[in-house]
């Protein structure tokens, strides 16, 4: 397909300043020993009947046009020399379907010449999709100019995980439209896929309901959640909502307090949920199972990701047993139990989203801490023990890792209860090197079980974020988890990366992301992100 | 001067309410019971030759009349009925002197009537910046409209610490301009009044020099600087420069390698430096004393401050005992050590200050880890214990508090070093509780020695910082130390605050920040700060 010349060779330690520039590093390299002059740039597709697609090219085309790139490594960088002439991009693909879902195949082939036309190749419109961001991250600043370093270069590139995702909490407090399309965008520059939206929680619903307008007193997510969609769509991005039942759902009682147990106890909300304000829906009434019901179905039309996630975790059995309405009708049928509840409860749900003909994603507790046996295509997802993980596939369940020890962005910013003044619960903060060495596939060795790993979400729970922190918070440590879930942590030949030799191309993508607008924090001083190699601990 | 009338009552637990919207807490706070109407406000001053309350009338003005704030805790508020009309603020100073120094009286007295005009009297014109602040934080919104509640209001205040700073370090990285004047906007909405500037450090020397045009190789605040100093002197902030030696001057060696130690040595920096790269001015040699002093005449003109910072933190024996000059020359020198050369350096840099008429403040290292004894005006700013501030008093110095343990506030945010993914040095993470409750007074009882206490700063060192999280790591946990330096910690009635009964308040000041433009990360969930004691921990 591709004819590679004699000039090429894999990318190995030796060609690493190459490897400084593309962020997830792409699973085969090869680069020559040329430098590419680029013009404004053409991108066009040989089949463009897909939105999609035609969408990215214009959205690459002016990235690319508009950038002005140089890595802080190559500050002290004169005037290169070029060999060829960049004449164009022609994007590719074998089939225009726009279908986005866990089996997407995201894998591209690009070849840039030393000169003329380069190609993208792709099976789907999304492989394109990363292609271009591969593509957009090969060309930096040349002076006043741009350049291809390197030329001819040749890529083959494909996920090692198929879902690598970010969750976002907008209960706790509220993030406005643009900053989320502003994570959407920075995802798409580090070719994450699955945008988890923790949309509801105790503090607030700030989603628009039509089944059940009064959960949405204090502003919401109205009609621009379709265009919010879309958007992630076009960057390849699934968008799999979670409304978190039965726990998490004081704001449901509100609007539905007959439904509700252990409403805002105080000031002992301890021992009712894990954060005030409490609440559980009353899983005692049949009014509760029908108001999840109709929620899910109202969202499940909204939000077309094959996923749905129902939440489950941190459910306050205390709650319940204190419940005047569950105790009288426990008493009114012996032989069942607050567990028989749950379960009945976690079954008509579950049951009722397969009708829907949806694919439930839950927290571990459903799985492990409770009676109740989900199906096996449920996709469960673990945070409270990194052990979940093998456990969970162990089971023959598929597993999404988040681990809150590696994972939890939030983490690390001390307790934010008024009158306490410790450390919070999962210090502490994961640095990125944290993120970057958590391994989840450790402790997996049957091949069948490994495949059971889906992949991974890093997760930024809300109680102390908001827009004035979101970019910082999540950037770029998700980066360093999404090259972990893209490449994986190992190389073609075996070597697995380290921290230490990944930091310089961090900091380029660090600082390209800054350029194109998101407020990543810093990861050093800059002397140590334009002099790789010495501020390392070295022991 | 001003008379007040029988419905006063003077503020108490009763009138919490009140409170809740001037942060830092006045001294002495006395409301009414009516609401007072506020139109297009005018101010206006008595004798208003002072630029210095020209220009804070006129951003105050600007401020008041563009601003539409409701605390979080009001959301549910309707429009209040007002019973009179506020007319507008005659401000009257007794001096329109400008000078701006630790001895400044700030103190205020404001009086706003339930109807007609508003008064605010000060001795200088820095008192009266700060009236102003106070009497911004009074109005809030009615509706479209907005209104003044309890009124009549009567205010008499001061602080209790004259020196309240922050520290920011722009050497590490680069903060521009535009961000370091929104932190001094910041600063005047909670009365601090000390930007100390740690301005110069091994990775960069970003101030030009004229003595020294070679230091600033990569970008550097330029003739901006004088706009600067301006724009904190109207906002009553001293602007205290640091140049850090001679420890901390890689930098320096990049232009003048012949004066230096131990320049970046790699891969074992420990041993010579506390962080890469390394570099020491070699003490040995008359240049080095000769280039500091040639580099602190030229900046105690430019910074106008009697107090220059003259570091001397974390200096490394080692980097001289290894320096080959340095050990010829202690071999052709018996008798003289290299402590003894330290000792040396200090003294002919701190006498040549004293000649240029300058306080010198230093680390405390200077006072408690060398052998050099600081004349008795030099200002000890501690970090390394909690305990320094008790032990500095007692010999006889005057103190600024900077425990790390309280007051760093990059701290939690991890190690940085490339290779090592374990805690920071200084975590955990500082929150505003923790830095609400520290006391730079503890443990000090005479109170000849409580008086030497001069204040405190909050300090932002910036390996992990730059104009990407600058807002959200200063903001509000400088504003909690800013009510402790203002307010101290103790009511009038010896009542100690807890962080429980003012974080209603601060949750307003947060919110009230974030409307002017900076972007104060968030406390906790929304809910919770419209719910004031819902979310303590209650233990």
């Amino acid at each position: 397909m591709v004819r590679l010349n004699c000039a090429l060779a894999l990318l190995g330690a030796a060609s690493a300043a190459m490897a400084t520039t593309v962020w997830p590093l792409p699973e085969k390299f090869i680069t020559g020993s040329h430098n590419t002059a680029v013009g404004t740039i053409s991108i066009s597709a040989v089949n463009s009947t897909s939105y999609v697609l035609k969408n990215a090219i214009s959205r690459y085309t002016g990235i690319i046009n508009h950038e002005s790139f140089l890595a802080p490594v190559d500050y002290r960088q004169g005037i290169i020399q070029t060999n060829g002439q960049l004449g164009g991009l022609t994007v590719a693909v074998d089939s225009t379907d726009e279908t986005l879902c866990l089996e997407t195949d995201e894998s591209y082939v690009l070849h840039v010449p030393e000169n003329g036309q380069a190609t993208l190749k792709a099976h789907s419109v999304y492989g394109a999709v990363r292609g271009l961001e591969t593509f957009s991250q090969l060309i930096s600043a040349n002076g006043y100019a741009r350049v291809l370093r390197n030329t001819p270069i040749y890529i083959e590139d494909r996920p090692v995980f198929r879902h690598r995702g970010i969750l976002l909490d907008t209960s706790r407090n509220y993030f406005p439209v643009k900053d989320i399309l502003r994570t959407l965008d920075a995802m798409s520059y580090n070719k994450l896929n699955v945008f988890h939206w923790h949309i509801v929680d105790a503090q607030s619903w700030p989603v628009e309901s039509k089944t059940f307008p009064q959960l949405t007193a204090n502003g919401a997510y109205g009609p621009n959640m379709q265009t919010f969609i879309r958007y992630a769509k076009d960057r390849g991005i699934r968008v799999i909502p979670e409304f978190d039942v039965p726990g998490h759902t004081y704001i449901v009682g509100m609007s539905f307090p007959n439904i509700m147990s252990c409403m805002n106890k105080q000031p002992n909300w301890s021992k009712y949920a894990a954060e005030p304000p409490s609440g559980q829906l009353n899983i005692a009434k049949p009014e509760s199972i029908d108001f999840t019901n109709r929620v899910v179905r109202e969202y499940s039309k909204l939000f077309q990701d094959q996923v749905f996630h129902l939440g489950g975790d941190e459910v306050n059995r205390n709650c319940w047993n204190e419940d005047p309405y569950v105790r009288a009708y426990l008493a009114a049928h012996p032989g069942e139990d607050v567990e028989a509840l749950l379960v009945n409860f976690y079954a008509r749900v579950h049951s009722y989203l397969e009708v829907l003909g949806k694919t439930a994603m839950t927290w571990e507790e459903t799985l492990f801490h409770s009676n109740y046996t989900p199906s096996k295509d449920t996709i469960i997802q673990t945070w409270i023990d990194e052990q979940s993980i093998p456990k969970t596939v162990a089971k023959g369940y598929r597993s999404i890792a988040s681990p809150a020890s590696s994972y939890y962005l939030d983490c690390g910013h001390g307790a934010w209860l008024s009158d306490f003044d410790g450390n919070s619960w999962c210090d502490p903060f994961k640095t990125w090197m944290h993120i970057y060495n958590f391994d989840p596939l450790a402790n997996i060795t049957i091949p069948a079980q490994r495949k059971l790993v889906l992949g991974g979400e890093v997760a930024l729970w809300a109680e102390q974020s908001d827009e004035t922190v979101l970019d910082s918070r999540l950037w770029p440590r998700a980066a360093a988890m999404a090259e972990t879930m893209w490449s994986g942590k190992v190389n073609a030949d075996g070597h697995v990366r380290t921290t230490k030799e990944v930091a310089s191309r961090l900091h380029t993508q660090r600082f390209r992301m800054v350029g194109r607008g998101i407020g990543a924090e810093p990861m050093q001083p800059l002397w140590c992100a334009r002099n790789p190699g010495n501020c390392d601990l070295n022991e």
